[in-house]
């Protein structure tokens, strides 16, 4: 069973102090928290969630921009390192850990860290743009939408191929890539509607084949042990999309 | 100095077959390929460059979509191993030169994972879509060029306030970090127009002292040695917005 992570202050006794976790996941129920969350339970770690409600402007805070300059989740501290950018954290401690990585041949490593990569600066952008524009942003759009949703589908499209052509992004290991995969490939139907599963059935099976592991489950159930804002209104937006603040028109 | 690409097959005797370069390096003079050559010079590296020409859309080739399923540039073959995303092949050639790496303890590793994802995952990204609303979108497009002007603007303050507590990303040592800020860095005025520096003398500061490097004058002076279309006429724009295609109107 994966590790149940602490999200109460120990007793303060110098022996329970001692075994205070020393990670620190700074967590909002989004995408790219979620792809950390999840390999946090693979790993069966020990850590302590630190919520930043991202509608409420918590990550504009001083204490949280010390560790992401950038204010955005997720974010975590182990001990005095800190690290911000999911990608950055998945590599990291698969690297710390020595699991869930591919072997370290050349030929491997070249293509894990290309489609690692794929995700990192193709799915998660533009599926974050797609939705965006899609579900968030004003009139006049129809270019934006267009944009965003031809990228997004072009990229979900070559994950699936990739998919196709083995069970796991990486052939027959399941590795932190898919775990990088599924973050977003929750949020599918959102970004295409219903639908989208017709034409991305092997992200659909890689999808259905993660959720039902116990550390998906102890991953999404981190939602619902924390109390996140869902209205998208004045103050939501204003936190979200500060860019608007310059717009003339809004 | 640093090494000089080869782009002359050698003569096919069995002993020149044997040095012939292990590197492919699919190039076009765009900032992304910017940073895998700047890097391939700082290590001297012996390469073959293959010219890739997006605006004829040479990228949609099935030759290279064997090689990069993305379509885009940079990729680089090395024997058997076949990478895409400029991120990825930086990475992959310092690991296995083991150059241009800061220490690989894990406070300064969590640091430079972070800043090297912020600069694939933020910068690239960003800047990249503040290029297209700005430059070659049609109107209306108020909403998206505020949208990726003031991001971009606020991912390269990062940047630069990063820049401003050390000479270099990681403090003292010169590292694949600073070349990966250095392929977009180029592109600045490009992006804000020629008063960018003033908000941005310390990526300005790092941009002028790459650029006096040897190494960063024979990347530069690869796109002279090969002929690239330069006009972004309706075959360019097919190629480089394919999206647009699905627009009813364009």
């Amino acid at each position: 069973m994966a590790a149940v992570s602490r999200h109460v202050e120990p007793v303060a006794t110098m022996s329970l102090q001692l075994e205070k976790p020393m990670l620190k996941f700074y967590f909002h129920p989004s995408p790219n928290p979620a792809k950390v969350a999840l390999l946090l339970e693979e790993l069966g770690a020990e850590y302590e969630v630190v919520p930043v409600d991202t509608r409420k402007g918590e990550q504009f805070s001083p204490a949280f921009l010390a560790i992401n300059p950038n204010a955005k989740t997720p974010a975590l501290t182990d001990g005095d390192a800190t690290l911000f950018d999911s990608t950055a954290i998945l590599l990291y401690l698969t690297q710390k850990h020595d699991r869930f990585l591919p072997p370290a041949t050349p030929k491997v490593q070249a293509q894990f860290l290309s489609w690692m990569m794929f995700v990192a600066s193709g799915i998660g952008p533009y599926s974050g743009q797609a939705v965006h524009f899609k579900h968030f942003a004003p009139e006049p759009k129809e270019y934006a939408v267009n944009r965003y949703d031809y990228e997004a589908e072009r990229h979900w499209g070559l994950i699936d191929k990739r998919l196709s052509e083995g069970q796991y992004m990486m052939g027959d290991t399941y590795t932190v890539l898919d775990m990088a995969v599924w973050g977003w490939a929750r949020a599918v139907p959102f970004i295409f509607g219903a639908d989208a599963w017709t034409s991305l059935p092997n992200v659909k099976r890689l999808l259905d084949e993660i959720n039902a592991r116990p550390a998906a489950q102890a991953a999404e159930a981190l939602a619902s042990r924390h109390t996140f804002k869902k209205d998208m209104d004045d103050e939501a937006r204003a936190a979200m999309f500060p860019q608007n603040k310059r717009l003339t028109q809004a």
